[in-house]
C-alpha cells in the first residue's frame, strides 16, 4: 500500500510520541522531529507508510543510543496475555469452529492495549473475548481453511508482543508440522522478536525464523536472503497486523491479511469501515 | 507564546485540511504538504505558532491562486450568527451582571462552529447559551471592567466571522465612543475582515480599522505602522481567540485575553483545563 497524504501528520506525532517514549531529552525530541519533517518533505508516496517508520526508529535509535526501548513493554505485555491464555484456549475448544474463533481472538490481540496495567480484571477479559468472537468479520475464514488444507509450507508473519500470545491460540489449529512463525530480526517498536517468539511458548510447538529487518511490517527489500526465500516458497501467508498489510498487499504471494483497520486511511484502502476486524485473501 | 513541538503535527494536520478545503487538486495538496513539512523542518521554535499559519496559508493562496476561500463560510456564519443575536441579546439585558453575560457569549462565539448548516434550532440556542453562562470562568470580569473605566482608548482584537457578532455584545456593554474594533487586513482563514465587521453591525457603531496584515492572531511584525501606532496608543486591548494569545502573550501591553482553550498546548501554557473559558489579564 502507498503512502497517503493523510499519513504523513500521523507520521509526525508517531515520531514525537516514540521519541518522548524513549527520553525525556526535549533536544533529542526536536532533532528526530526536524530529521522526520525533512525527511517527509522528500518522502516518495509510492513506498509503503512502514518505510517511513523505518527512518523514524532508526533516527530514535541513533540519537538516543537506546536499541530496544520497548523491551519492559513488550516482558509486559506478554506476561498480561499468557495471564489471559487458559481463559481464552477454554473459548476456541468450546467453538463451534475453533479456526473461526481462534482467528478472531488472533485479531483481538492486535488492538488489546494493556496500557499501563499488568493485569486486566475477569470481566473485562469476558467482554473482551465476547466482542472479538461476535464482531462482523470482513472476510470469512473458509477460504483460509480451504488454502491450509492444500499447502505443504505455511508462513506465519507475527507482528507484535503480547499479541503473539493470541497469535498461538490460531497457529495451535494450523497444521504444527507445516507451519513457519516468523518474527523480526531486530528490535523495532514493540514487535515481536525472537525473545518474544519463546516467552510466548512458540518455540516449542513450530520452527520460528526470523525476517532480518528492524522494520515495521515486511519490507522484503531490506529482509534476509533466507527470510526471503521462505516467504516466496511458502504455499501460504498468514500476516497478522496493518503494518504486513501495508509492505505486503502488493507481493505476489498467496496472503492472508487478519488485521483490525485502526485508521481512516487502511480502512479505506480495504474498502471497510474503521475498526473492522479483517481477515481478507490478498487475491480477492 | 512560543511554538511547542506538540505544535507541529498540528500544522501538517492543518495545512492538508486548509488545501483539501480549497481544491481537489491532489497534486496541489502534495505540494502544500511538502512545502510546510520544508518550513517547519527549519522553523524557529521561539516563533509564535501563527507565524506557521501565516506561511501555510500565503503557500495555499500561492498555490492556488484562490485569495479567499472561506469567504462563503464566513457569510454563512455571520447570517447565521446574526439570526442568533436577538435572542443573545435579550439575556445580556437580563443578566445580572450585563458586560460578564456579553464577555461569556462572546468567548462562547468563539466555540461555535455552525458545520454546514445554515441555522441552529432554537433548543441547541439556549442549551448553548444557558452552557456559555454557567460555564466555569477563569479569571473574572472585575479588573476587566475597572480597566475599562480608567481607559481613554480600549482596542478590541476580533477574530473570527460569525464570532464577531458575539464580540459585538460585548462591545455594546463598552463605552463605544472610547473603542476602537481592528479586523484583519486581508483574508485569512476565517478571520473576520472589514466586510465581517460591516455585516455584524459594528462599523454604525464604533470606528473600525483593520490591521494591515494576513495572519492569524495579531502578529505585529506585519501588521501596519497605523495599527500598530493604535495598538501601542491603547490603554486597555481586548482581544479574542488563540490566535491573539499566541501572538500577544509577550506584548507589553495592557491586555485581556478572551478564549477557549482549545487546545493541549495553550491549556498548558495558561495553566487550565482544555476547553476551559478564558478571561485573563496579561500582566496577571
Amino acid at each position: 500500500m502507498r503512502t497517503f497524504l493523510d499519513c504523513i501528520p500521523c507520521f509526525v506525532r508517531q515520531a514525537l510520541d516514540a521519541t518522548r517514549f524513549v527520553t525525556d531529552d526535549v533536544r533529542v525530541h526536536e532533532r528526530v522531529l526536524r530529521e522526520v519533517l525533512r525527511a517527509a518533505s522528500e518522502m516518495d508516496l509510492s513506498l509503503t507508510p512502514p518505510e517511513m517508520g523505518l527512518r523514524i526508529h532508526r533516527a530514535i535509535r541513533q540519537l538516543t543510543g537506546v536499541v530496544d526501548p520497548y523491551c519492559e513493554v513488550k516482558e509486559r505485555f506478554n506476561r498480561a496475555a499468557l495471564a489471559l491464555y487458559p481463559e481464552l484456549k477454554t473459548r476456541v475448544r468450546a467453538a463451534h469452529d475453533p479456526l473461526e474463533a481462534a482467528a478472531r481472538l488472533a485479531i483481538a490481540g492486535n488492538i488489546i492495549d494493556f496500557g499501563v496495567r499488568s493485569s486486566i480484571e475477569t470481566a473485562e477479559v469476558e467482554a473482551l473475548i465476547d466482542g472479538a468472537l461476535d464482531a462482523p468479520l470482513e472476510g470469512s475464514v473458509a477460504p483460509l481453511r480451504a488454502a491450509l488444507g492444500e499447502a505443504d509450507r505455511i508462513l506465519f508473519l507475527a507482528d507484535n508482543a503480547g499479541e503473539i500470545v493470541f497469535d498461538r491460540l490460531l497457529i495451535e489449529e494450523l497444521p504444527l508440522e507445516r507451519v513457519v512463525v516468523a518474527v523480526k530480526g531486530s528490535p523495532i517498536i514493540n514487535d515481536a522478536t525472537r525473545a518474544d517468539a519463546e516467552a510466548a511458548g512458540l518455540t516449542d510447538l513450530v520452527e520460528v525464523i526470523d525476517n532480518g529487518s528492524d522494520a515495521p511490517g515486511t519490507l522484503l527489500g531490506v529482509c534476509s536472503d533466507a527470510f526471503r526465500r521462505r516467504f516466496e516458497e511458502a504455499d501460504v501467508v498468514i500476516a497478522k497486523g496493518q503494518a504486513n498489510y501495508e509492505t505486503l498487499s502488493e507481493a505476489e504471494q498467496d496472503i492472508f491479511f487478519l488485521l483490525q483497520a485502526k485508521c481512516a486511511v487502511i480502512a479505506r484502502d480495504l474498502g471497510c469501515p474503521v475498526g473492522s476486524f479483517v481477515l481478507r485473501r490478498h487475491r480477492e
